[in-house]
């Protein structure tokens, strides 16, 4: 991808999680990218296509951040060799205060969002969902083999939708940080135990 | 309050879950409700007032349709004696593809995601949320009278998130309803498996 396409594309995700998407006006995308209006229409044929993008990039930057730290980003020691340990350092990365945190989170919340109005974004939200759903599944799945596939997966949706909840009421500021991480910490260990008795 | 305060703010629910919180406009809001613009002004001194009053409806409302279906809006015998039923019946109420549901949930998602860009409604929304909390707590606490009162909250706050972030998916049309559903019952009973556990 251009660099300049990839500017537009990193500016919509700043744009849409500071005004939500509904709030994307293609003057302020073309300041915040520092690009021309006439450059954003030569690259994205259409809104849809450019909030399918920005929608893929801020999945891409999801995954990349949680495997940056779960493996570069941080010494190797302190990457856990328990799955448990590391799903939770996984989840808990979306529990952040970092700018790129919140910006990515309240993004994808509003592109989500978004689907509840406008059906064009939900093939992708749900493709997203579903590998997410299949990701944390087989993490709860390497530290409990014997559990039923369909059990991994329920689990797997619960804590991701639970991580969403959390996520949702830490952004908007009715629960702390701290609170939103021990509740996720303390579902894991919920859900393991669950699936430890179904073994 | 009067009934034109009342249908004033039932039409701003409704314009604040088809249009969001930001695209709520007095022009639409006033056709909405069948009343002048000039009566709007009149009846909210600006627009955080109209949003604080929407909210509380929204919150009224979550809790009568939850407490009618409860108690007369069905028969009494369907009221189950067991607290857990009682508990899972309050909770899937709000998992329902009703108009009314859906409205009111979307409603509620929209005016908590106002809260990540502006601060205004961020102490009625976690008012709201410690109360709703404390409901679930109470009947968790009846069906586990010895689980300490600590879990017994922790449990409520991981089921109330999850059920926000279930209904976020539903509402986007990622998850099927049923899904959501049975998600939902499933982590009832996984948290209190883990509070038996706890006693």
């Amino acid at each position: 991808m251009s660099d300049r396409r990839t500017a537009i594309l990193e500016a919509a995700a700043t744009v849409i999680a500071r005004r939500g998407v509904r709030g994307l006006r293609v003057e302020e995308l073309a300041e915040e990218a520092g690009v021309s209006k006439a450059l954003i229409y030569y690259h994205f044929e259409d809104r849809t296509g450019l909030l399918r993008r920005t929608l893929a990039l801020v999945n891409n930057r999801a995954e990349r951040y949680t495997a940056e730290q779960a493996a570069a980003g941080q010494p190797a020691a302190e990457t856990p060799a328990d799955p448990l340990r590391r799903l939770e350092q996984a989840l808990l990365l979306e529990l952040q205060d970092l700018p790129h945190v919140r910006e990515n989170s309240t993004a994808w919340g509003e592109l989500r969002a978004s689907a509840v109005f406008d059906p064009e974004l939900r093939g992708e939200l749900a493709l997203a969902s579903v590998i997410w759903v299949r990701e944390v599944a087989d993490q709860l799945g390497e530290a409990r083999p014997t559990a039923p596939e369909s059990a991994l997966t329920a689990s797997a949706e619960r804590l991701t939708a639970l991580l969403e909840g959390l996520s949702a009421r830490w952004l908007s500021g009715i629960l702390p940080l701290t609170d939103a991480r021990t509740r996720m910490r303390e579902a894991i260990g919920v859900e393991v135990a669950h699936l430890a008795g179904l073994d």
